[in-house]
């Protein structure tokens, strides 16, 4: 089996860290090529995105939370997609949230704006998507919400989906390190989030 | 308990047939009022989306997968998010694809273009998110590229994650029928995704 991923990348990262927690080894190979992935890489896997897990029968799992869950069922401990019923529905939630509010609104502001992404409004090898600047606006607006909600949340909780580290933490945790591509930080006012940022950032699985 | 949801929106469809999968019966209300949701639902849920799960003790559970990961978690059989590990992952994989590019890309073109969502470009309810009618592109090159992707899937597979019925299934279903809206139908060309869609609609689920 490997991993393929990619250093700088925010999704990669989600399982990275996902592995350092679990303390589950796999062999990885970084398929960056300056600003883009590697060319044989898109041909092997026409999704063009990472992180993609290939399993010794040649399957392709693609997308961060797939390959997690995958280790999850392989390795149910220490349980990073929460243990009752409750707890596994707001794992869900949050993870969700994080990814299509926090992470997603960040990529769209940096593809949609950033030279190096035109044409390439959204992560494709074999086609043209053309930039949509407005998008930076929305954008912005989807990664403040996503703080509201977080900082609110965190008032009450110490981390993301209640009373354990969880996936939720990890993409939070990815999206608003990654929101530094847009010069985008924790505003002051957000002092839960900040709390709990400075906590997470120091596991040693964050440097993964 | 309490499941929210909105007879014609396709997100709570996605819940209505997992219940109706699992033969799970729970006590629904329908908060949709003629073309938005109900004003006292935004006021006791501020995240302004259906389907949300009421538990007894006044836990909220939005998005759809998170509710249906609440329910897999109390009853798994029969288990619609895979059984073996390679199987989890693989439905986690296709349910993430067929909610980013399907599902997602239709909601871009609808919310984008249609006079009803004016300032409601993102499903909120307190602020205003400005339509970018340039998204319409781009959301119907998104559902393409996912017909693209499920039609070779489905030359060799018979369900969309593999030989299983799963929750990538309904996620397909509720994104592809949904996309009636923008008057987008399954191309002729792509015959395994039609003898898939005839299929996953005749079972007595899909009218739930």
């Amino acid at each position: 089996m490997k991993l393929y991923h990619w250093g700088r990348a925010p999704n990669p990262r989600r399982v990275r860290i996902y592995l350092a927690e679990k303390g589950i080894k796999v062999p990885m190979e970084d398929v960056g090529d300056g600003p883009t992935l590697a060319a044989d890489y898109y041909k092997s896997y026409p999704m063009s995105t990472v992180p993609m897990l290939e399993l010794d029968d040649g399957t392709q799992i693609g997308e961060a939370m797939a390959i997690c869950r995958y280790f999850e069922s392989e390795q149910p401990e220490p349980p990073l997609f929460g243990s009752s019923s409750r707890e596994r529905g707001l794992v869900e939630m949050w993870e969700r949230r994080a990814y299509e509010l926090a992470l997603t609104g960040v990529a769209e502001v940096l593809r949609n704006t950033n030279p190096a992404f035109k044409d390439r409004g959204l992560p494709v090898y074999d086609d043209v998507v053309p930039q949509v600047p407005d998008l930076a606006a929305r954008g912005k607006w989807r990664f403040a919400k996503f703080l509201d909600l977080l900082d609110e949340q965190l008032s009450s909780n110490e981390f993301v989906a209640g009373a354990n580290f969880s996936v939720a933490d990890i993409t939070s945790l990815c999206a608003i390190d990654f929101a530094k591509v847009i010069k985008e930080r924790i505003p002051q006012d957000k002092k839960n989030v900040q709390r709990w940022h400075d906590s997470v950032s120091a596991r040693p699985s964050a440097s993964a």
